[in-house]
């Protein structure tokens, strides 16, 4: 059976959505890439796609075989040097790269240079052209990216552009008072001040009317002034920074003890990985974006001021793709008993955010589709410091998903 | 501040509940009679007890200082034997066990001699009177604890005796015929037929109006014939296991790969605990009681007869009343990738449990109170088996229990 | 570099050596025949082979690429079908496979049909002629496997054949009478008394000359009968049960406590694996074997009885042949406190076996070429239950096999 | 029987020793004085005491109630504050703490002010007289502290005074060109050049024919002119860091993947731990110190330049003694494939400590009275970073010290 098939009865025929990857040669779009030839060739069951069981299955999702990839980088290592890392680390298979070459083919003809985000200078295998484009005024910057959205719509005769931001971590930047609105905004693009370039994708992606998911913990659409501008222009955009594999279960235990009533004492967390995003995190500039998520997400489900939290990240090359993480539990019980849970997580980075991509694009489609702009704030589930706020607990979060796919059937 | 005195603008000035705990010279009830002793002094802080937390603090349920403690048991250890093991454990201290000697006296006072069940002949310690109690004919097993009930509902001027069951596990028996309706399992008491204590216990206090509750894995009030007598005479039960360690940290993990469409090929769990239940678990009979309950909740959640589960218990001495837990989850993400989640659990058995049975309590004093009969469904979290059904996902669970409380402020 | 020249210098040129190996066709004669063609072409490093690195390397052993692989099976699976399943577990790559099709086609066509154990009827894939074999008398069953052995021997010019034993955990077989010494287990072979397939293979190896390894729990050469056969004959011969992983690692630890007089109060292992081996352990009989020898050495190394100690082997089909175990170790140290060390052990079972078989079978034919009959008491180190007796200690253990090869230089 | 009795009859008849503990008021120094106490009067075993069982047992070691303690310390907290946590955290039981009041009076009443290391000031509690002394000239401090132990020894009539230092670690000192010799060190004294506090107490004790004891990672007498001090008067020393916890058990797994030829590529260890020593250790300046050890031990025995290795150190408030660290190694097995270990550690620091400073105050007794002065190379296995230098397998450490040991029978 082609578990791609069943969805598409709620659906009036439409022409295909494109799926528009910033960090388009980086791990996790080279998983979403083959793994999105595995589904169609039947070769891989849609394990790990919420949009493909209920509560969302019959939501008339775009269906997987009507995507088409595209994408910027800033460095010019082909997908196949991706794979091969994966292959070698058992997330992908040596059969599924080779069954799908075409495909993999056809996506790398569709990506282009991206912005080189300005404190990256120095990284290894960059794109000269990323360089440059580092190195123009913001507003040409917008422009060139908005340019290659437009073409890559033209050239596949698509529908609707989704941009997915999957790079790695930027490093942090404190708020601006130029972020405040949208007026401020224009008026610092115009003065040429330097973007982020997560920033300045998403500008081009929302004034261009094309849907934009931040999955990562970099700004992005999150400062005041795009927000203003996705719900001025109608346009659906969410994010903030995947929420794929230690965070997903502290925010699954955590409400347990608060539901009862066991008094955390301390929290601590160690992350290790060894992919190129955890090269990037050990730059202390970069780690302090996901650090903040991480210990974010657990204070406000606990909401003890006295809870000692501790979050750890390091660089380990030889785990290549697969994050480890290691969390320590101290709590008190009745009688003041202290007792510990402790839990060991070991996944593929990668394998584990590519299916959260095609969730999510599918449903920033049908939020445009329906005319639902600005904040999705429905997707919080999916990410660690959700846009629209709210509760951090995953359960309640994945209820209100539930609830906001009911409602549209 | 004293942590028990806010609640009581939400109800009528009455007089004091008795909590009936069978299995009452145990750790659980230890636990609960120190515990409840520490709070009224002000030594301890409401810790573990959901009951003095949102959203169930404000529905006016007993104060905790207004409970006044008795219990069966069948075997003559002295309180003070208990605490002695658990202050070398760590659970209880000396100060609090110290400071409370005027009110365990009071408690122990009210102890009287259980029903040996039918299997457990030749137990350490057993008092005589229980044994000759477990052998006499069920209708006299019954009119003895009635009259237990009765007596000490007299002494103390108790508006309402909460009968709870933390009696160690009982072998394993399967169903019967004569359980299948109220007017079979009559006929069977007429005829003399050998019951599970559990049963003996849970008919006698149904059928005196008395609101059961069963925090073990026996059978209890769960044979239909009970629920029947429970409805009819609009009597508040609940039941069975009580959910306090593994399976509740198992309960709220299972949905969170469930949500996720994440493929669990293997969960195999290892339980190890060292205090009296474990030594009765020891033997097969009593420990096919627990497995059933505790595998059972997970294939519900999971959904999916291919998983390969498996749970073990094994009795560990030296571990006396810490369980320790250790749970291996191998799971398939994305393009067929198997990941991994292992987790450790080391807590107090019995000071998990005391909370628990301290909110149970409270919550069937409130359902007696408001003439809420049979089936207490809102209390399916505390349960690894609840007696109404429903999902087995803790934090729907907990939803539900939410939901009843904020009908009824 | 190919790494495996370097040792040529001390020792004199001879012919090739054979490698017998008893289960050729399962995981670990698969990962033995696949690494050897990797080192030989010099895109594996010897990783996992201490006869590689000192103090062994300089012994003059027999150069890995002048071994030359054959064996018996009682199955009819090809290599080709247990790679397909090591390589999805990520322990062969499949460059590796494909690179040594050669090597793999020679092995295969050198492979015979194994004698099947009698309790062993019913397992799939069994190929009819080891049925048959199973089923005539022991003196025959003797003959033929000597038969294969000299024909390998002569086919391919071989200067000694060592018979390594590595097939699946044999149901347990009390001690019997007829094994007390040679005379009588003759007798027993005259009176046509069925032997378990180890002890036939064993006794063929030996009476012919060829030195023995059993690398499983097995009873093979262990049997007094065969241990005075080996004696008379000077024929070197070692086991039992090859100490890969867990065992390992416990007989590391015990000692360190043991030497810090720390009182290791619990000792519980918890076992899962999801090869043919853990398959075949589910049947209690098998497990039998298992099980003893994994706790004795641990009891022998911590010589405290009062020490609660527990091994558990669950299988656990998704783990195929990655050994997951978890252990437990409570203990006490200075003023009664109490402490514990809990490890996760994670290692592909095959891939640890393999290079310690090609290790034994070397030291195997260093000892024949040498002179030295007998148990070869300083590979105490590689096995859960040294033929020889000794210490468990690993440490201690090495340091003689230390102490051996510098007596040897 | 009386634990500490059999001893005796290898030892001819002496006056009693004096144990000096430098951070007397400390837990580690608790945990000596109760644990004496109970060890005195029976009510306690000999756990974890290595001088309590065979090799040592038998070298005619001071017995235990012949051990006089005075000490030095900064801060001004009573012993019974330090009980009091100890008690609370399930370290020292109340009944031996209130069994040994009239030990701990006489304990604290040879408790004299310390000298404050300089980097030190600001810190909590402390004593306005070790501020004062830390203040003074290095030979007016040298001249306080060996006043101190002289008065000491003459009040109690000591045939001999171990100085162990076990105070928390210092600041991390780089080596200076004024230690390099006894000569620049003594005119770096004449000199006024304020040293380390745990320099003065080492020189003090030497340079008085006193046996000095490192357990910490603080310089003491490890510096060149130090050493060149106690060979010259023929005074016995050791340290540095006593090898409690994590690293022993890292000094007993890594020689066993040596030994195995298993490619260790990464060896993450965390740290929590939450006492005054943790609290110290916050501060980086003295992280530096302790770090440095943990790792070298491990780089040592693997001695491969290429293997990732990392260390942490938190401080968890709530964890107070309990040491909680999680270890994560990644190996590579035959055939590349990888595998892994992880271990969790849980135990008290203090506890795991005392014992060994008892070990090593005997051993230096024995040194001394045999008149072996130098580094005591045989004690290596007690520290993590020992003074003689050689290897940080533990087995082989251990192994060194048996047969010290039978040499002196």
């Amino acid at each position: 059976m082609n578990p791609v098939e069943s969805e598409h009865h709620n659906r009036p025929r439409q022409g295909p959505v494109g799926l528009w990857l910033v960090g388009a040669r980086g791990a996790i779009s080279t998983c979403v890439a083959y793994g999105l030839a595995g589904l169609r060739s039947g070769s891989l069951e849609p394990v790990g796609l919420a949009t493909e069981i209920e509560p969302l299955r019959g939501l008339g999702l775009v269906p997987l075989d009507e995507l088409v990839l595209g994408g910027h980088d800033v460095c010019t290592r082909s997908l196949t040097d991706s794979t091969s890392e994966l292959v070698r680390g058992g997330v992908l298979t040596q059969e599924l790269v080779d069954g799908a070459r075409e495909e993999a083919a056809a996506f790398e003809a569709c990506i282009r240079p991206g912005i080189l985000d300005g404190p990256d200078v120095g990284l290894a295998d960059l794109d000269p052209r990323s360089a440059e484009l580092g190195a123009v005024s913001p507003r040409e910057q917008v422009e060139r990216v908005r340019a290659d959205l437009a073409a890559f719509a033209e050239a596949n005769e698509l529908e609707r552009v989704i941009v997915v931001h999957v790079a790695s971590t930027e490093a942090w930047r404190e708020e601006r008072e130029e972020w405040r609105d949208l007026a401020s905004f224009e008026a610092a693009l115009d003065a040429g001040a330097p973007q982020p370039a997560s920033v300045i994708y998403a500008y081009a992606a929302l004034g261009a009317g094309r849907p934009f998911v931040n999955f990562t913990p970099s700004r992005g659409s999150s400062i005041p002034a795009l927000v203003e501008l996705a719900d001025a222009g109608g346009v659906p955009h969410c994010g903030n920074d995947g929420k794929t594999g230690e965070t997903l279960v502290k925010t699954v235990l955590a409400p347990m003890f608060r539901a009862r009533a066991l008094k955390v004492l301390t929290w601590q967390g160690y992350n290790m990985l060894g992919n190129r995003d955890g090269e990037v995190l050990k730059e202390s500039a970069h780690r302090e974006s996901k650090l903040r998520n991480k210990d974010e997400a657990l204070r406000s489900i606990l909401a003890d001021p006295a809870v000692h939290t501790g979050v750890g990240i390091d660089f380990v090359p030889s785990l290549e793709d697969w994050k480890t993480a290691w969390d320590f539990i101290q709590f008190e019980g009745f009688l003041g008993a202290r007792m510990s849970l402790q839990f060991t997580w070991s996944g593929s980075d990668s394998a584990l955010a590519a299916p959260l991509v095609l969730d999510l694009m599918r449903l920033a489609d049908l939020a445009a589709e329906r005319g639902e702009g600005g904040v999705m704030e429905h997707t919080a589930c999916f990410f660690k410091a959700p846009l629209g706020g709210g509760t951090h607990d995953f359960g309640r979060q994945f209820a209100e998903l539930g609830r906001y796919a009911l409602e549209r059937r």
